[in-house]
């Protein structure tokens, strides 16, 4: 039979060949402006319009690849990429993830691929343990984890429970449904906003609840809200708290926001995308004071434990409300593990059916590095950030807006908010290194979040160095 | 600085033994049992309880990567793979989809890598002209495509969207939000039920229609359905017709439903979801007729192109309705080529904010293949399936359930339900084929899905020997 396939002698061949060009890639990483200097258009234009009718050798892709994509990619594992929160990678997370693509199974339950659902469960089960979680969340209690894309994916799972919790699974209390009001702070990353438009409780049924000088929502205030809501007749049920919020890494006191979840009957959300990594070094577990008192927690391996994306870690107290909100079941996937009730079936956790076998690269991770790699590189990153914020504090020309409590450092030029703005972008615009800016009290603030995997102190001495430098140039003209 | 990484030389070796390592699986891949054959719990007990404290070097995780992991694999990429629909991959798909990973970007919005971005809008426009789908799907239009992960966030995406239609896009509008009501038949798939009461649309406004002899969903009770529930105060909004349905590949009139949306200002949203890769093909088109009246589709190159898991293609008629859902604009995500509004930002066609670089595997499929490479091997699957069919059509043991337009075939052995599960569950514990069944008009029947990229004659000829043999031995008891 006449065939198109590649073969298996050239796949190793290409295969090697692109392992090269990725580690080329990794010790050449620094010769690229991290932000991607190209126009708009400008790639798509460069790609012809309509699919090639004949095949092309893996050459000719690759060389495209060098010529046409490589100029339009912003380098997200630049050790010198300090911008919004990182997706990290690393070289064992490559591999555990090129595992995945070459297994290529889909498992959707159990039996499609025993391998994957029972290394997910045991490898969240070892981050209950690394990290100290509550109990509750561990696959022999009454919770349990799994992985998801991303953090919004995981708030629209855990609203969703929630809706369902508080309308007893009823799809058809609408009564109910219609009166549901959910509350984040005013710092709480949009995704949970879009997860609340998606499940249909409406963006005017959010309440975003003021935060205090530290950024951090106040429980007082959630409490009033709460109160003035019920006598207006609505029906609170859902909270999300953050540990480590994009715009400034603020930490919501988790203790004082469940105790109040508890007694009204709410769901507790608890965000730790990119600071919930830190929770693998015990000295920095002060911030998940409270925890077991959430229905729901997430981080993102993806972000700062050098998995790369996409990898979203997402436990729930009570598996029973999350798999009864997702679980349908027809005749074309009834199979007896299932029906054994001895196994689980991940599809009934989120919004997909079917899933990659993410586990793999999180496993390999968690392995090549040991728990105590991964403490190190986290503990290097937050003294990084911690030096940086003082010299911010020493400088004359710059300003910490707010204390650091990890990773993540805002600032400021002591200047107007279009200088920071022309200040940002123009070191963004030179490339040498890139880093994003956020609103803050009504100002703009510049944000250095040092998480990338291969930064170490000379890029953040360089990010000094030229942040002084173009701040002096600006502020003398 | 004392550091945990891997290093690049130990990368450049591990990663050519794990590219050795995963050609001479796909040589191998026949020797292995198709379906996993372990007990539940088997896998997790054999992975330690805790996470390591030291590292451990690549070859200990390789191991275990055998001796632990492979036992329970079910082997999706075997080409006696015939349960439930594919989900294909290939070598260029996984060198794609390993480049993704090296690289590592993350691409919610344009500027985060502007290829990532560009390359996706070509290579959907590519797909608008190959697969001859209307033209209001292709980026210069109204439209445009989006590589979501499954189809089962598309058609949340879709419902979504269709729902903020209806009400004008404000989500306050409670008094029409009771009352939506949405549409599907019987066959259709159950990630549409799922999608519906996610959205908070409500199970009990999901109308079943019922099905002709062929399983296509009949456009008169479609009209009926929509007359009563106007009659009765609802508000119709939403519409799924499924090109090739999971049990059977049945193709609902697409034209005919569409004409009724149309009137009815219903959105139209087409799950091509299997079937619609066949669609490459000139001469199996015919049952895309009338798709120009839809508002969405959907087709996964991840099931039938070869294309690894996860890639989801999803095309809307009009982005201004899609983008209006789903748009949600933080401080720290604002940038310049956004505010130009000359770039597209595709956090804003999904629910998802971060996105991986899924473009690069679907572009070194087609680059790799040509469209002349995917037209033979789906060709190639067809026949396959329809000599097949023919086999069971003259069998004095089986039975034909329905004409299968493409590559599944819906079958049963002449005898009970009972005896038709007896004869699926020997074979398949046998390890030596694996298919699974369905329901239709209450009885059980049996699936073959032939579409496994590297699935010649030799084995469908091979799986009919096992079929007749088992089902002599299992009839003649």
């Amino acid at each position: 039979m006449q065939s198109y396939h590649m073969t298996p002698r050239q796949f190793r061949e290409y295969g090697k060949e692109l392992i090269d060009w990725i580690a080329d890639y990794y010790e050449n990483i620094e010769q690229y402006p991290v932000l991607s200097q190209v126009k708009p258009g400008e790639i798509f234009n460069s790609i012809p319009e309509a699919a090639p009718e004949k095949g092309e050798d893996f050459q000719s892709i690759m060389q495209d690849v060098d010529n046409l994509i490589m100029p339009g990619i912003t380098h997200w594992q630049s050790p010198s990429f300090f911008a919004y929160f990182p997706a990290n990678t690393s070289f064992p997370a490559i591999l555990g993830d090129l595992l995945s693509s070459g297994l290529g199974v889909q498992g959707m339950i159990w039996a499609t691929s025993p391998a994957a659902t029972e290394l997910e469960t045991r490898v969240m089960d070892w981050l209950v343990q690394a990290m100290g979680l509550p109990g509750h969340f561990h696959s022999s209690s009454t919770g349990g984890g799994v992985i998801q894309d991303t953090a919004s994916t995981a708030a629209l799972t855990a609203v969703v429970a929630a809706r369902e919790r508080i309308t007893n699974f009823a799809s058809n209390a609408r009564g109910i449904e219609d009166k549901l009001v959910a509350y984040v702070s005013t710092q709480t990353h949009s995704s949970l906003e879009k997860a609340i438009k998606i499940a249909g409780i409406g963006l005017e049924n959010l309440r975003l609840i003021e935060v205090d000088g530290d950024l951090a929502m106040q429980p007082g205030k959630l409490r009033e809200q709460i109160e003035i809501d019920r006598k207006a007749g609505f029906a609170p049920f859902f909270v999300c708290a953050t540990i480590g919020t994009t715009s400034s890494n603020a930490i919501d006191p988790v203790r004082a926001i469940g105790e109040i979840c508890k007694k009204e009957n709410l769901w507790l959300h608890v965000d730790g995308a990119m600071s919930g990594s830190a929770l693998i070094c015990p000295e920095f577990r002060k911030v998940a004071d409270g925890l077991e008192l959430a229905d729901s927690f997430i981080f993102n391996p993806h972000k700062w434990m050098f998995t790369n994306f996409d990898c979203d870690c997402f436990w729930v107290a009570d598996k029973k409300h999350l798999i009864r909100s997702f679980s349908i079941l027809p005749e074309y996937l009834k199979n007896k593990a299932t029906e054994s009730g001895a196994v689980i079936d991940y599809r009934d956790w989120h919004i997909q059916l079917g899933r990659r076998f993410r586990a793999l690269k999180l496993w390999f991770v968690i392995r090549h590095y040991g728990t105590e790699g991964l403490r190190h590189h986290i503990r290097y990153h937050v003294e990084l950030a911690q030096k940086f914020a003082d010299w911010i504090r020493n400088s004359r020309q710059f300003e910490l807006v707010v204390e650091p409590p990890f990773n993540l450092v805002c600032f400021r030029l002591k200047g107007t908010d279009e200088q920071n703005m022309e200040l940002m972008n123009r070191i963004n615009q030179s490339g040498k290194i890139y880093f994003t800016h956020t609103k803050l009290s009504g100002q703009i603030v510049l944000r250095m979040s040092i998480a990338q995997t291969h930064t170490t102190s000379e890029h953040v001495d360089n990010a000094w160095s030229i942040l002084q430098e173009e701040a002096e140039k600006l502020m003398n003209v």
